[in-house]
């Protein structure tokens, strides 16, 4: 807690509606402590024993016999000393499945991240589920202002939803592209307003070899810890895309041998749509996404054996008419319920998300996230990317949105609470009293837990039609809207001791003063 | 198919807009064909093995202690004669646990029901899923006309959806309540619609003996049965609920007994809402709806053993602050998951029903459905109630709704389909091939099976934003509003053989001249 006694809470500058130069006197919602919600029910597994063998043998013979590309020279070399047959003429590395197995062997199968907040440390792993807010969308909408590209004061909005909300549990990338800030300095000024805005876990964006040293770097620093300190245990992450087909390109590579150097976590997500990038078959394209990963896997434990890796999940189904991405679908459901099969297979984490393919916070963006947020429960993902505000394939971050998904998050949470079954909770004396009273409300069983017995929703609408009807009819997305606005008004950045943040502005200074990041444009 | 060789097709008769004198040229809608979902997955299982003990106790601890009511003489002549402790003074009787068992030991696990049409025959039990569409709201809406009760043209337009849609497997109670035809005569007219619109299983209502014999009369007259050829197999079902705490009432009883003498199939939904009419605790308000499905499960094994029952869940959380029921919530989730378990513990099926609290098709519906829906499925439920049209926790039937949930339903049975894991489907060749090309749209696996190789919704918007915006940023609601309109247009009744037609209408105006069923109002 070193890094948080001074006290000097700094608020958030520049403008803006609110101000918050006072406590808000109101309170936006009743949320749900902060918690990680622990999966106790046993995972849904579509694939029988000898699916998983055979999905499992297709993922090793991909990687002996096809191979991957590794567009990296370093990559290469930790793979030839690690054992894989690298092509001296090309970018194609092969792996013996007895070395994968080896080498995946030698990542955690649970972890902790610790952010500059430690009360906001995660478990990655094992029975846990944590929930990511939306990353990288270029757009953003809300009902007021309407779709939208996104801007500083966008992302420092979404990045306040994200540390007001309890129930999202690390920051994912930017939760919209701020694009009125110039790329070679955006990663200086977005992961500052980050770390002054949330004390909760912090990823990286692995685009280039600056970005990836600036981040950590700022990030150390916010959390107050030496350099040897920062590097003694997970503090962050990066997620890395495979080029599906089979291709490592540079920059993730390069972002993600940087993090595991320094003992830092790096999710591997292939981009295996089915149809388009993979096989049109779902185990096909869970066979390519599992060799994808693996592949990555194993030059990460080679760089640093026990570096914490997560196996990343996003396969799903194009519209076979138009080529568009599908999320939400029977066949993502099943996809993501086979990528855990295969991460617990290989004893590793598994990354989902919370996706759709929905235009607007409708019914359809509702039962696609719905059928997502199914998908990652019974799969037993141990994190939930995208887990609010995501529409549009990931095109647009939706405010609205945004709240609608904490209300069915907060949903998943009190669905995994454990069952009571005492003798008080069987309550057959109960049940005789409620016999002769006719009903149960005024008992004493009723009394003693009804505040707490049921989860509470904070957005849903359980009045009658006729109550609803006199209150304006208001539909879901316009009772979010109503939401995010108060938490907005409301909103309090935590605590950052004020020399830290002296700290952190200055290496942002300098490296502004430098030049920031090389860009190509 | 004796019953439909006839092919003398009657059509809608008494106005309406479509007219129904010609085939549409158009097509609503693509929809998938009639089938019945086997649910593959291993259920979800809440309880232990332990908490699961704790419950039967306690449910064998209320029937043995406290003990059910039953409001009917005969029935406590038959509770009498199989062995039940029956208290001549007043209404209550008391069984002893191993009768209990031994009485449904007698119902069988898994059984078909076969409607007029053979071909729409339904398995309930085992591993298989049916939907029914929604029953009983007083209200209906759509979007052009609002809210407003129900009418005969209402349900008759619902009951066209009911049996145009293919992942309809059977036909509820009322789609929505027609309350322009008078109660003594509503159910000859409502019956005889069904059956001339619908070729799919049929409910009769326990609402007293007169509409109860009618009723199969009216399904043994439409099936071209005789009484014998009716009373030997499944035809039909009807729905009983308890008055809850512990009381089965006589007009649920008289009919769920006349049923059971003809072999019929009864459900027995016990209506234990946790903290109103069971206790709050979900492990005493399963408790106690086993006991009162129990009970009643007794009472029509000894009337006729064998007779196909069927246990209903329907056990929810009211919200504590207005008393007002909520489903789709994470209690409802779990009490059907728990329900399941107590199901199969008897060997009997289960049904629950996929249902919510919101007041118009939004997101908020479309989030409570969908975890309805994810726990009937991973609870194994094998008659899903409700399953399209319901809102406003059953007090409307929404046209737009109902497409809405057909279009989930359908996703539901696409996601219950099996996953290939042959060679073919790893396609570790194909993967080869797309490595060179780059993409896989092109190559002939993809090329084999593209069509089929994915579900394809006919309510989901996967256009870009750009091109959905263009199109007039249609929502969902607006969508399902276009298709239930095709819907209704392009309807023809299935077929009915002109004989038959007569006897039908013969008996309806027969007993109408006699009074129809006696009301009291």
């Amino acid at each position: 807690m070193s890094e948080t006694t001074g006290e000097t809470t700094r608020r958030r500058r520049g403008g803006g509606r609110s101000g918050n130069t006072r406590r808000s006197s109101g309170v936006a919602i009743s949320q749900l402590p902060w918690q990680i919600p622990e999966i106790l029910d046993s995972p849904t597994e579509p694939l029988s024993a000898e699916g998983l063998a055979a999905v499992d043998d297709g993922a090793m013979r991909i990687l002996e016999e096809i191979g991957i590309d590794f567009l990296h020279e370093d990559a290469k070399m930790h793979l030839k000393a690690a054992g894989a047959d690298v092509d001296p003429d090309s970018s194609r590395v092969r792996f013996d499945r007895a070395l994968v197995r080896e080498m995946a062997d030698k990542a955690p199968s649970q972890f902790t991240i610790t952010p500059r907040n430690p009360e906001r440390a995660v478990p990655i792993g094992g029975r846990n589920q944590v929930y990511i807010n939306v990353s990288s969308p270029p757009n953003c909408s809300d009902l007021d202002r309407g779709r939208r590209p996104g801007t500083r004061e966008s992302f420092r909005d979404l990045v306040k939803l994200s540390q007001y909300f309890n129930c999202i549990h690390m920051v994912g990338g930017y939760p919209v592209e701020p694009v009125d800030i110039h790329p070679s300095v955006r990663h200086l000024d977005c992961i500052r307003d980050k770390l002054v805005l949330c004390d909760k876990v912090m990823h990286a964006y692995s685009l280039g070899t600056e970005r990836v040293e600036d981040a950590m770097e700022m990030i150390r620093i916010a959390g107050g810890l030496s350099h040897a300190e920062f590097d003694a245990k997970p503090r962050m992450y990066t997620n890395i895309n495979s080029t599906s087909p089979l291709i490592h390109d540079w920059p993730m590579l390069d972002g993600a041998m940087r993090l595991a150097k320094r003992g830092q976590m790096v999710t591997i997500t292939p981009f295996t749509l089915a149809g388009a990038m993979a096989p049109v078959t779902l185990a096909g394209a869970i066979a390519q996404q599992t060799a994808e990963a693996l592949a990555a896997i194993v030059l990460l434990q080679q760089i640093n054996p026990g570096t914490p890796v997560v196996m990343g999940s996003f396969t799903s189904n194009v519209d076979m008419k138009s080529g568009a991405p599908a999320f939400g679908t029977p066949e993502y459901m099943r996809a993501t319920q086979m990528s855990g099969q295969m991460a617990r297979l290989y004893g590793l984490p598994l990354r989902a998300s919370n996706a759709c393919a929905a235009n607007c916070p409708d019914a359809q963006a509702a039962w696609e996230s719905a059928f997502s947020l199914w998908a990652c429960t019974s799969g037993r993902a141990n994190m939930v990317y995208h887990a609010a505000g995501w529409l549009e394939g990931g095109l647009c971050a939706s405010y609205e949105k945004f709240v609608m998904d904490c209300e069915t998050l907060q949903q998943m949470i009190a669905y995994n609470q454990p069952i009571g079954t005492t003798e008080d909770d069987i309550a057959v004396e109960a049940i005789a009293e409620g016999n002769i009273a006719r009903h149960f409300f005024g008992i004493q069983h009723t009394q003693d837990r009804y505040e707490t017995a049921f989860y509470s929703p904070f957005l849903s609408d359980w009045r009658n039609y006729e109550s609803w009807e006199e209150a304006g009819a208001v539909q879901t997305p316009e009772r979010a809207n109503k939401i995010w606005k108060a938490i907005l008004e409301e909103f309090e950045a935590p605590p950052l001791d004020a020399a830290i943040l002296e700290e952190l502005d200055a290496f942002v200074a300098r490296r502004k003063a430098e030049g920031g990041a090389p860009t190509d444009f």
